[in-house]
């Protein structure tokens, strides 16, 4: 049966992505460069993240984006209008980034010069979860409007990452959402990622994000 | 090279999976019942449409909810609360529905009674899109706060269905969305859609979406 020979398949394909992962991960380090995964569903503030992280930290570290889009270029657009090296994947309908994707975007970049890229994945909260990309340090958005219960929900993604950030904290006046309940079901997932809450739009919280992010590089100030 | 096999058999399951949701939507037309199909990102509304519709159309047509989720029960657990009856396809970490498991979950239904079948799609913007689950109608939802440019960046998903879902127009007041552009864009990928603009919060603009999906079933009345 066919979908036999999908799964292993399927196997071999995830085996293939984990070496090529380990191998880019090394290879980075070897240069002093960090690369950040950065995931949600779309629309939570991926991108906003970004910018902001790099307006705090552009004068401390050399970074650069690698933008994943199905087919479009509205967030490399973005970042390169904040002046900095954007590379864009397009994936073509491919629902998430893979590691074979991430080599071929960062050959384009001079490593060696930068201290931090950041790879905005796919916007999805289930298919990026299940392929490295090479990230040191993997981190998974979720915005306030999408509401509390979604790490019951897609818990793989919540699972396996560094550090959560509760994005939209200025929406929490409109929505109903539990801040307790949402960090206690990530505390029984993942009792050992960071936690962060920050608005993007308003910019609270983002200098304890972008601190935290900045003592996690390869090249972070001793 | 593993990715061609893969690439292969991909095909062989879409093909295969294409030819199980044509006979799955024969088979519910021959019975008078309608299957829609509703997909969005996580936290974009899809079980609070699904309870407002509900309460809007129980009295004239009878209906079942089939809930899909990587591995919990939340939304078929609110369902059931009203009363309605839900079943529920784990995926196991699967990012969408396919034909195979609306097979399976419509099997324990007793169709012949039924006039309308709301799946419960996973959360998804990407990966729904690319498999046909053999519904009648095809719906998205997105919500206020991902932002106006998400058909741009999503374009599979908003081409091919029959109506998009504006939900939480409740937070138009505090968020930076563009409807005008949002709904340009909306008729340049897809100008067949029916388009709607609902707050399920609120109930606003729910009457005019439940009277067309009523409008659209098989056992629509005269």
């Amino acid at each position: 049966m066919a979908k036999v020979k999908l799964i292993k398949i399927r196997e071999e394909i995830l085996s293939e992505n984990k070496q090529l992962a380990d191998k880019i991960r090394k290879d980075l380090s070897d240069k002093k460069t960090t690369l950040l995964n950065i995931m949600s569903s779309p629309g939570s503030g991926k991108t906003s993240l970004i910018l902001k992280t790099i307006e705090l930290l552009r004068e401390t570290f050399s970074m650069a984006v690698i933008e994943a889009d199905l087919d479009s270029t509205v967030d490399a657009d973005k970042i390169a209008g904040a002046g900095i090296k954007a590379v864009q994947i397009e994936t073509g309908g491919f629902c998430h980034v893979n590691a074979a994707m991430l080599e071929k975007a960062a050959d384009t970049l001079d490593l060696q010069s930068l201290d931090l890229v950041i790879l905005e994945n796919v916007g999805n909260l289930v298919c990026p979860a299940q392929a490295d990309t090479g990230a040191h340090i993997n981190v998974v958005i979720l915005s306030i409007p999408e509401g509390d219960d979604k790490p019951l929900k897609y818990p793989v993604i919540f699972k396996g990452v560094n550090a959560v950030v509760l994005n939209k904290t200025d929406y929490l006046q409109v929505a109903a959402f539990n801040r307790d309940k949402f960090w206690e079901y990530i505390r029984s997932l993942n009792p050992k990622a960071a936690q962060f809450e920050v608005s993007c739009a308003t910019g609270e919280g983002t200098e304890k994000w972008s601190a935290w992010l900045a003592s996690q590089l390869h090249t972070a100030a001793e």
